[in-house]
């Protein structure tokens, strides 16, 4: 059998072993309902409030403004409908970016058709947002702008301070999709000013299944599922608690480890690229600077369609995607490429590369040599016009 | 130490050692996104339609029919917001039941806020609701009958078939919360005849954090949560493969002892009740004959509020509830009981006590003789003015 090496952490990420230790007696013994008044339901109310103060204490933040969710889609989709439906003014007027993920570009369609406004910046080639840009597009209708912080396409690291600041200074609510950034860079809340941010439990080591949304907006956010009234009434449902206590455990993991991980992440990384870029027609994608430590992304020059790029990986034991999780046929990320100015063929041609502190300097070795191969064989074969006769 | 005897299992359930089991290669080892094209996504795919196809077996359903929620409580709230927003005429009529959980009355109140009508039938005094006494409410604008199968407070088991039958006859869709009864008692959708079904993993040793939704009607639910287009565009964000894999392991377990666990259950729960309705003045709640086999609940006279009753079982190593999992003031179930023509006062002193194949004989035995000493305990206590003096 072929070695396999997983470098699609930015799709999703093995859960760390210190996460599983801490989720495990919550599955059979520690199994209480937190609800519940006798013995076994205070310590698992405990223990979800411990996670909570972990998680507030990972992002800066007080406890009082961490609300647990199913994941960072829903977190997302809460912030948005909450902050449109709940405090917008009617028909206001909403700013976001084209990197977006559709947890939150999609809830903005809706909004839109509801009969809000909603303006869409266009990044810099790589990647950036200026915050004079943003400035030019917020009028006195504006109530909402939400930026991610960081990427999941091309890994750019946003300057979601300086963003912030412009729309505070118009009073104006501020949301970051922080999915990809928590756990990878150092995300804090009160440096950063937002209002509200996302996180997934499953981008940084954590299980699938389980996010959480900060909220420092005057009420807490509006019931967005309706029920037993758990989350201080906004989010009912009962507390995934093995799911929650393994999100604290690998957030509060992850970003002790930062000091090092960055910088052993940013040399793995720019070790891969350099090697990759020896190909040529080979660019790299985002911010070649402020980047996610582990994110390489690249379009290719002369291959049919990235998937084949990602099958042939596939067979050289290579776990790559070609820009975004969510939809295998690439069509998403080539959304957020094509806004980058990046033509239409080229953005069908990308392939993202995300690695972990799981990965080692040989393992990116051999993925530079798998890539390198893979794209040479695609090329041969997109040429000879292979992919088209069948 | 005291040993600890859990007897509430409509609160939460542990993970069976098969679930957990199951669940436990999807964290670090299958850890990939269902939507990657690689071998570790595509081996995710296969679990999470894998267990797509066990959950509707278990059920009766079609695959195509079961989408995966974060819970009993989002499936509840989906079904609800999706026939009502939907689906739904404007200012149109809904039928539900003094019966049900929050996750369906407080999205049903939020909807009366938004102009729909909705009828709340009081069932009899054993929490059945009788076919003619639905049908009498029906209107021409009636177009959603919400009825669960079986009473989390007071165990009832509803003949969700005939009151279905009733709403069908008139061509009004059908949903029934089926969180206390999927696993517990026969739950088949094709002999109720349900156009939608909720249900919950925890309640039936499967983990938290997952449930499922189950829709016949012609097009999938429309999305609840939006983003990157998972299960069939309905319900997106990554998903709870773990989550998903155990619940799934979890109702098939649960389904296949059917045969004897009813029987098992039934015969202890009749055991448990004889011995604590020893005691005067405590009243058995619910149908007496079409009741979960594992549920027993009560009222009891003479305590100042069911929690003493909790605390001192507690005390006792003895894990019970008051009546509902999610208030532990009891103020939900003591809603249903007087619903039931039980006295506010009385409403206020529930005691629930839920088995599961994992007690035994002696420590329903156990069980007993707590409750009654307990009972006793806060009786002389309540004379003695104790509570209302501390």
């Amino acid at each position: 059998m072929t070695r396999r090496i997983y470098v699609d952490n930015s799709a999703t990420s093995p859960v760390s072993e210190r996460a599983l230790k801490a989720m495990l007696p919550h599955f059979r013994e520690e199994f209480g309902n937190p609800s519940a008044i006798y013995s076994l339901g205070s310590s698992a109310f405990k223990a979800l409030e411990d996670s909570r103060r972990q998680v507030a204490k990972a992002l800066g933040a007080m406890s009082s403004e961490i609300f647990f969710t199913s994941g960072g889609t829903e977190s997302d989709n809460w912030a948005i409908y909450d902050a449109c439906r709940n405090r917008g003014r009617p028909g206001g007027h909403v700013v976001t970016s084209s990197l977006e993920h559709n947890a939150v570009a999609k809830p903005l369609a809706k909004l839109a058709a509801e009969g809000h406004r909603v303006t869409v910046l266009r990044p810099g080639p790589d990647g950036q947002i200026s915050p004079g840009s943003l400035e030019a597009e917020l009028t006195d209708q504006t109530f909402l702008v939400s930026i991610m912080t960081a990427s999941n396409v091309v890994g750019t690291v946003l300057n979601i301070k300086e963003l912030c600041a412009v729309a505070h200074k118009r009073g104006i609510l501020f949301h970051t999709d922080a999915v990809q950034a928590a756990g990878h860079v150092p995300v804090n809340v009160r440096h950063l000013g937002v209002d509200l941010l996302s996180i997934s439990g499953h981008k940084f080591h954590g299980p699938k299944g389980v996010g959480a949304l900060f909220s420092k907006i005057p009420r807490a956010p509006f019931p967005y599922i309706d029920g037993g009234g758990q989350e201080k009434g906004s989010r009912s449902g009962t507390e995934n608690v093995p799911g929650i206590v393994g999100m604290a455990a690998a957030l509060t993991e992850a970003v002790e480890a930062l000091p090092s991980s960055q910088k052993y992440l940013a040399d793995l990384r720019d070790r891969l690229v350099e090697k990759i870029q020896r190909t040529p027609g080979v660019r790299l994608t985002g911010d070649p600077v402020n980047r996610l430590p582990g994110h390489a992304s690249f379009v290719i020059e002369g291959l049919a369609h990235g998937a084949h790029l990602i099958n042939e990986l596939n067979e050289r034991g290579v776990c790559a995607s070609s820009g975004s999780a969510c939809s295998a046929s690439s069509r998403e990320a080539s959304t957020v490429l094509t806004s980058l100015n990046i033509s239409p063929e080229l953005s069908m041609n990308a392939l993202r590369l995300s690695l972990s502190v799981e990965n080692t300097e040989e393992e990116v070795d051999l993925v530079g040599e798998a890539v390198t191969e893979a794209i040479q064989k695609v090329r041969d074969l997109t040429k000879a016009q292979y992919y088209h006769s069948h």
